[in-house]
């Protein structure tokens, strides 16, 4: 049954929906922010892993887009985005020999280098075949996670620019391990610092060669703290655009960081389970809404002191919390906002659009499992 | 690239193989225990979500396979599996609907009711219809999720029985909650309590009818204690297939539950970082292994030393415990037991089959992601 034109309160659950005019509010605005600051926006993917979002992002301004591995660059490029970043280090022939084939299909692709063993693969890939490759060095800031550690980052940049295969076009600083941190002023001053380091690499890097034009980093967490760096070219946030519970938790400065992004993204769940005291059973488990990033907060204002916890792979239990809560009949829908979106997106193969609460149109969530 | 015939070391990561010994001699040894008992199997397809594995349970011995939700068993029906037992009850006219449909597909179906709202909702889809639908009373034997509590059941059982369009075959009693105590002793204490109560509805529920056959129950935890259960006609098992990690860490008895069930099922995952200290970085995160059910165990026998841990959607950190503990190098793949197989073969498209490390075939994992 087509359900554009239902009421999202009939769809078959579980599933997400995205309503419209929250989601083209929060992009206008980040977009808005970045621009305003003479900066560029590159949103990553592997937030929402659908391209029709990401068309949507480039048409309010955006440069290109991030993508987390080479398969979810590959699905972008099948949609006709350009501008793609991937924002991993490959480290074996097999991924090197799939990101030639797909910069043979799109020469606006970036990738970014972390090591000189990386280095070597691609250049053993691209050697001889006419192909060049735009790169980033790829910083480590203080996650620990992928990265080359400021100290060495010139040794590599030097590797990279011996390289006819490769060209160097600036750095990429991610500071995952600060995006969450709960207090505003000490994740301003995580961010900060961070980003220090990455600068003085990017102003050794511009003094070598003026073609090292991008400085790429943030996240939705830190992009307005960000936005004040001079040194930084473009921002990598992503969840801005669905926003989820852990997000909404942060503490924010008014106007800052996500107070102005709202929950674009839910999930609607059935209760199919009562009879049981104080809780009901939902068709939400594991397997539709990712146990990550905390508690999902639960929308429908009709029953405003329930809570939803992960009740095995199928269900979730919905408890009352307080006196005089009311629980929800059997078959009611309740709307959640997720924990954390990245994982939970990457559990469905579609999301509902809305607007005033109908359904306007389904996108395939085509990034979906490619985490390879 | 067809990866047929390969080496399972060259697969690109993350991905998911499923050694076909291992697999089979699961699948044959839980079967051989279950028909000695006197009982069937119908193993549960939630934890697999392939078709082409359960056709080789039926092969072995199975009455037919278990389904959580109804598009899970569209999915198996589609696939031509006969006997598919949904587990889970429907509460909406929208999946009564697709349970209708269903049935027209296949007169082998079976569904659970556990509210008589439940059984109103079928009866209005299939009035009229001609159509006949074989139902079990699902009934609350202490995980509080789902299912009539044993007390009102028999009043459960007046209605369907009341019902022209439903046609009572028995009971179901599913002890979620017994799984995976740790202790042994405790869990079977636990699980034979539990059955004892569903024992009791469904002795008198045979006084009643005797067409009323089946009692379906127990999980791979519980599924040696349960067979000695004299009333328990049919085991729901569906873990001891693949195995993980949380089943492999739960106590057991010689010869009894988990012992003779091996990992079949393992996550190839590849070094992507080094350079950060005591720790490398692979490309397996919590969109690749689900965070859930415990630490997951690496196989590798020349790292004995390291320890996974989840690190960010994309990333898995790897750490040495104690001194001396060698590190993987940049590209180097590992092998790891998931943590909980269920969601995480929810997480991707497809299993890479193998045979002494050999790639011999790669199934669909065709039920991915239907948790509708």
């Amino acid at each position: 049954m087509d359900p554009k034109g239902r009421s999202k309160w009939e769809l078959d659950t579980p599933c997400l929906t995205i309503d419209l005019d929250l989601l083209d509010d929060n992009l206008q605005t980040m977009q808005a922010r970045v621009s305003a600051a003479g900066k560029a926006l590159r949103p990553h993917a592997k937030t929402h892993k659908c391209s029709m979002l990401a068309k949507m992002q480039l048409a309010a301004g955006a440069v290109g887009l991030c993508a987390a591995k080479v398969s979810e660059a590959e699905a972008l490029v099948s949609a006709g985005i350009e501008g793609v970043l991937i924002t991993g280090a490959v480290a074996t022939p097999a991924k090197a020999a799939r990101l030639k084939s797909l910069l043979r299909k799109t020469r606006s692709l970036m990738a970014v280098v972390d090591h000189p063993a990386g280095v070597e693969l691609l250049e053993k890939q691209l050697s001889g075949s006419g192909l060049r490759l735009d790169v980033l060095v790829d910083l480590d800031v203080g996650h620990h996670r992928t990265g080359v550690v400021p100290g060495k980052a010139m040794e590599l940049v030097n590797r990279v620019m011996a390289s006819r295969s490769l060209w160097l076009r600036g750095i990429q600083a991610y500071a995952g391990h600060v995006q969450h941190i709960p207090r505003y002023v000490d994740r301003r001053a995580a961010s900060l610092k961070a980003l220090k380091q990455a600068a003085a690499v990017f102003r050794e890097l511009q003094r070598r060669d003026e073609g090292c034009t991008i400085f790429s980093a943030s996240g939705t967490g830190t992009a307005a703290t960000d936005l004040a760096v001079p040194e930084l070219t473009e921002l990598q946030a992503g969840s801005y655009a669905l926003m989820d519970a852990e997000y909404m938790a942060i503490e924010c400065e008014d106007g800052a960081e996500c107070s102005d992004y709202r929950p674009a993204l839910t999930l609607l769940t059935t209760v199919v389970g009562v009879g049981h005291g104080r809780q009901v059973t939902v068709d939400a488990g594991l397997k539709a809404l990712y146990r990550d990033g905390g508690r999902p907060c639960l929308l429908n204002s009709e029953f405003p002191k329930l809570q939803y916890d992960w009740f095995g792979d199928e269900y979730g239990k919905v408890s009352a919390v307080g006196r005089g809560a009311l629980l929800p009949e059997l078959g009611q829908v309740l709307e959640l906002v997720v924990s954390h979106c990245d994982p939970t997106v990457n559990l469905f193969d579609h999301f509902y659009i809305t607007r005033s609460g109908k359904v306007v149109d389904v996108w395939p969530i085509d990034l979906r499992g490619r985490c390879q």
